[in-house]
């Protein structure tokens, strides 16, 4: 998607340790004009699913999923939760995550009540570098017994292995700007064309 | 707002502890066409100020705050975030703010990037009970220079005394609905009308 793309090259910044900073536009302070036309091309990508429902993970995946879902006739979205609260009931689907980014394992939660076999599951999420929080939503789609329609991710980073094995997995994922390599010492970003 | 109180009627349910869960349609699952009336009726409330920006905290205020920002011109949202972040650049405005759902306090940080005193703030949130989480935002965006425009706020807990102490602190805070009393064993919910 050129208008995400030249975005990040725009107004991304990469740091050593193959660190993209998009919080300037993604996930801290937030464009909702651009998330609106992410949620339109997302739609355009999926438009042969039927989807009841957009799943995502918190924080970061939250807007972009509520914004994306007015263009798939309002379905619900609910957002997998990153520990237990006193605030949910004991009935939830559960699965561990390693974040890589903060460097340690937590737990995500869906509730039971929000997923079921009736429903068609489109995933959303705003990063897939190694892919484990897609693949622990995943996972817990399969525990409800819902059906996986897609996956979309705003930004993959290409030259990480999660969305090769998603793909491989016969996983339908589509992601709005891949980053095949990107370079801390010149700031350049290289984006994949299919 | 009439449609959100039947909504909190129908569907929402009390708790022992002056629990209220709304997680079917407000904190986990959510419904994304109630959000754009929210939406368009925060903007209603606030048309007499200038907004440049909306602040919220995760994860429940970010979709209501991403929604509702179109209806404000699309002006950035930003969500503060609830632990240190690697991702994060060392320069942030920070807070302690204790959260009593989840029995502990916990550090709230902004990228001081994404404040600034050319700013005129509307907050936005889900829940206002004793108003700990209004107030460290609120303490964050006068550490920045920033105006605060006003609070607008989904459900307020009337019987707890945040709404109260903001008001009477000057805070222009507008709840969407207001809950005077709740009781648990019948689940019948009174709304406060102004």
């Amino acid at each position: 998607m050129e208008l995400l793309e030249n975005r990040i090259a725009k107004d991304g910044t990469v740091k050593e340790g193959n660190v993209l900073k998009v919080d300037s536009f993604l996930n801290h302070q937030m464009d909702i004009g651009l998330f609106n036309e992410m949620g339109k091309e997302l739609k355009r990508l999926f438009s042969d699913r039927k989807i009841t429902k957009i799943l995502t993970i918190e924080a970061s995946g939250i807007a972009i999923a509520a914004v994306a879902a007015q263009y798939f006739d309002n379905v619900p979205v609910v957002f997998a939760k990153k520990s237990q609260s006193i605030n949910l009931d004991g009935s939830v689907y559960s699965t561990k995550i390693r974040s890589f980014t903060h460097g340690r394992e937590y737990d995500v939660i869906v509730s039971k009540k929000y997923l079921s076999p009736e429903d068609h599951i489109l995933v959303i999420d705003d990063f897939l570098a190694n892919g484990c929080a897609i693949e622990g939503l995943i996972e817990i789609i399969k525990e409800s017994g819902a059906t996986i329609e897609g996956v979309g991710i705003a930004i993959e980073k290409g030259f990480q292995d999660g969305g090769k094995k998603l793909r491989e997995s016969g996983v339908n994922l589509h992601s709005l700007a891949i980053i095949d390599s990107m370079d801390a010492s010149t700031g350049k970003i290289n984006f994949r064309h299919l």
